[in-house]
């Protein structure tokens, strides 16, 4: 295993750190518990947004901390849920006295660790609300889940919910477009290699020299099927599939085509993936009217992609739109 | 080899067909010959910047085409120059009256296909002016290089110039912002993993399990050393000696810091990494005021990453804070 780390034991503290090291005046790391948190929060009367969960799939979370999405992220270690007590005091960082929504991807972790907190907060007298997003198609339960796993529709929750949030709107407002994000949101993903978390220093699943897995999840859980390697095109085809019948997406939809990297891929490959999803969406009658192309969402240094695609309505388009200024997702402002 | 590919001759055709794709309304793509070009080029009276060279390392150089930063991209096959035909076209596709610099990374086949086009262009009347990126300490010579390379340095001189541009610099001083950040710009990289191009389908050179080498190119071309791995502080010490005593950077100076990832590096290692280059900078009395840090000039899908060093005056900053609207690079507007 050759990794760019001093310490596996000590990546998440440094890395943390690095963040803060990066981008002063946007955010603010507080190192006991971990979390990272707007430089401006508490913001009075808005509601506050927090999300988290395992460290790896940077830049999600902490990356979406900034105006206009996240109020704070909770990084726990590598693939492994935050606990109760950051989530708490993030959520108490947070609190502008108009109450705070966790978003949680669906993985029993991390959402019996947002309750308890959610709890804790609860009885503090903060208003908590949670969304937990499930937007993968691939499979029914999962590895470490009940349920769809949360994966890439994730950042369109947190960057449309973040968007209501900045322009005033109030818990009940801001739980319900994240809701509604959520409700028309799919994703599927598939791995070319297996990522290596650090303290484990192999592999987290072995794969054939031309093998690929299809509707991976983002912590190298098993997906659908161990096919052959097939053409860029081929593999599209495979994972658009099933997306845009889960909806179903049809004739006359708008879309936002989300196409994530998971680490290891190079942007040129994901262009070239993307080209043929929009293909396929177009000649289905469906009109890609927002985009998102790179590495947002991603399973350490493993090799692999997922597509989502949301169905917007001019509610979410302007809310997509809407300025937003964190590490990794910026524009407008 | 795994790659998302449908056909290694078609690589650079495809990509270029999902960028179009992907950013609308932002630019344009030709096909024949191939160029990438802002969709409002070319602007009356604006100095037009071209850039280009071999695909593989995006988002440069199609990336950074839109307001503020670069008017058109030429890539050429993966690792391997553009002809002049295109270099030409698309400097043709710029020229708004107010002549056209290119920027020009140092590999011998670029710096001719670059100098040819020039020629081609001054015949029409069109006034080029050229700026060679030479940010590399590694090595003195290399592979497919007289002199020191171009490297993630060339992210610096292509926004800062840019903006120059952008404000209403004439050519002269167009051309004399863009050599002085090359002046004031130093980087160095490493690798962990070898890149493989897709055409050749094998390593582009062998390294052990347990190596790593030290000053490498973009294009795996050697660097100064091969040496066993290490911890990410001291790989990082090993960087930024030759980087902070080449200029010499000293007590006192302001600078960007950029830490690039190579393709394959997830970024939570690059923010380990960071945050080292930031503690030592900071430790020698040079204040880190500027900061960049992602996957901007890649080798691929290659594990590795740079550092690049750039001594700001307030002319550079300025001009590196203004607005840029590009795929891989936004803000401010």
């Amino acid at each position: 295993m050759k990794k760019l780390i001093n310490n596996p034991r000590t990546v998440v503290e440094e890395a943390v750190s690095g963040i803060a090291a990066a981008h002063p005046g946007l955010l603010e790391v507080h190192t006991d518990p971990i979390f990272i948190v707007r430089a401006d929060a508490p913001k009075q009367g808005k509601v506050g947004l927090v999300s988290g969960g395992g460290s790896g799939h940077e830049p999600l979370h902490g990356g979406f901390v900034g105006y206009g999405m996240l109020d704070a992220a909770v990084p726990g270690a590598v693939f492994t849920s935050p606990t109760p007590d950051p989530i708490l005091a993030a959520t108490q960082a947070v609190n502008g006295g108009a109450g705070v929504l966790h978003i949680v991807k669906n993985y029993t972790g991390d959402v019996l660790n947002f309750e308890t907190a959610a709890d804790l907060a609860s009885a503090e007298d903060i208003e908590v609300r949670s969304v937990i997003v499930n937007d993968d198609v691939a499979v029914k339960d999962s590895l470490y889940t009940a349920g769809r796993r949360g994966v890439a529709g994730t950042v369109l929750v947190e960057k449309i919910a973040g968007a209501a949030a900045e322009r005033g709107d109030d818990l009940d407002a801001v739980t319900a477009v994240a809701e509604k994000v959520n409700a028309n949101v799919r994703s599927m993903g598939v791995a070319l290699t297996a990522p290596i978390v650090p303290h484990a220093g192999v592999p987290s699943f072995d794969i054939g020299e031309d093998e690929i897995e299809i509707g991976i999840g983002i912590h190298g859980e098993p997906g659908r099927e161990r096919i052959p390697m097939e053409p860029a095109d081929a593999i599209v085809d495979r994972m658009l599939g099933p997306i845009l019948e889960d909806l179903p997406f049809s004739d006359g939809d708008r879309v936002l085509l989300f196409v994530n990297g998971m680490g290891g891929t190079p942007l040129v490959e994901l262009y070239i993936a993307f080209r043929h999803a929009a293909e396929v969406l177009t000649g289905r009658g469906i009109t890609v009217d927002r985009t998102l192309i790179g590495n947002y969402v991603t399973s350490l240094e493993m090799q692999g992609f997922s597509i989502t695609v949301l169905k917007l309505d001019d509610e979410l388009t302007e809310l997509w739109d809407a300025p937003v200024q964190t590490a990794a997702l910026r524009w407008g402002r």
